[in-house]
């Protein structure tokens, strides 16, 4: 089974991706956003401490933004979150201020690179952001990164099983 | 059947319009936005092109803001999308400045003008876009629309037989 | 029956909610925001006559923003909403500019005092808006609410036997 979860933040997305695959052993954990040295927001730190510890002690950590290689990973794979990769990808490629259609052709190169793997796999949770449904953000970063993400949860999300949305804390397969 | 999609950006929700009435003879596709030639936007003209290209060339392209005269057209007819509807109402009206009750009154005048035309008819898609789901926007003109928007949302939603949202690329019937 | 509703503005909530209760004698209505004194947005105190005029005359209206003694009136109780309450709380206790950790010590103690009342009760709809489906928010204080609103309800939509989410009038039971 591969499964996207999305939601919105604080829904109890990572929850319950972590539900998924809790009775699974060997679990690998990719945490492929910037890591706790690199990103000096303590409200950010704080969150990636109170996930830390909610995990089983016998997962792996790979923190990595090459996310295909990580999806190549042995045994169960549970990635948290692909908006955290977006933009590790956007900031460590200084892709923020191209022409979108440059932008766009590096994220999904990359991203039908990982769709190719996740076709061939078993056992992959993603865990992704749903940042579509409010207004026009007002500055083109912000309206760069919801088209972007929208694409990269359709594309991964054609290649998973089920796609499930986490809202308040209940869970909806889509 | 009558049927208003709606979702996030980039969720699929045209896509999933489009196979709605994929099957149906001579379908009117009614683009109620601005033109190409009126936005000066180039991300919007690529996505129109986009859009543009994926639609069968069988089909009448329609560009027009008068929704009720559009849903009055013979045959199977798809709108895409009531949000880029009332962002051309409200400018070509000038009514983003107007008192909230005033502009709150226009509207509903025009979309109950349609929801009427839509009970009487078969075989139409609306496309929306959901924009309530995030913080208070910073400016009035974002916490109007978003009101707005989910009025309109709400009431031709009430004149149609289902209401699809879709996210991530799946689709939920409501 | 203990329900939570939530979903995006305007998205006909407070409506769909105020059903589930409408045919229960002696309801009392929470409104645990601001008093229109209070707030001088006018926007603001014409949604909120246009929710009064639209409730039965017999209910009993209580404003107030101690959400676990709303709780334990007698007789069924409709809490609209969750988010004004947060609001109220925040602005009455000036946690605005706090340290996050702090603030959050502060409301999650709220939640689980109501939460306690909750689940001994019976016959209680809280309304709740979902704020978490956009882009992250520009200032501190969108960010902090949504987060703190996220985890509100998802604490308190555990408590409850099920959660609604409304979408342009719609409702999915989750």
């Amino acid at each position: 089974m591969k499964t996207l979860v999305t939601g919105g933040v604080r829904s109890g997305k990572s929850r319950h991706a972590e539900a998924l695959v809790a009775d699974l052993p060997s679990v690998t954990y990719v945490a492929p956003g910037p890591t706790t040295a690199e990103d000096p927001d303590p409200d950010w730190a704080a969150r990636i401490a109170a996930h830390r510890q909610r995990r089983p002690a016998r997962w792996t950590t790979l923190e990595t933004r090459d996310l295909t290689a990580a999806l190549r990973t042995d045994g169960p794979v549970i990635v948290d979150c692909l908006g955290t990769w977006l933009t590790a990808v956007l900031d460590e490629r200084a892709l923020w201020d191209s022409p979108t259609e440059e932008i766009a052709d590096v994220v999904n190169g990359l991203v039908e690179d990982a769709a190719a793997v996740l076709r061939t796999r078993d056992q992959v949770v993603l865990v992704t952001n749903e940042v579509g449904l409010g207004v026009v953000p007002a500055h083109r970063s912000g309206r760069l990164f919801r088209d972007l993400l929208g694409e990269v949860n359709q594309r991964l999300g054609a290649a998973c099983d089920e796609v499930h949305l986490v809202v308040a804390g209940r869970v909806l397969v889509l």
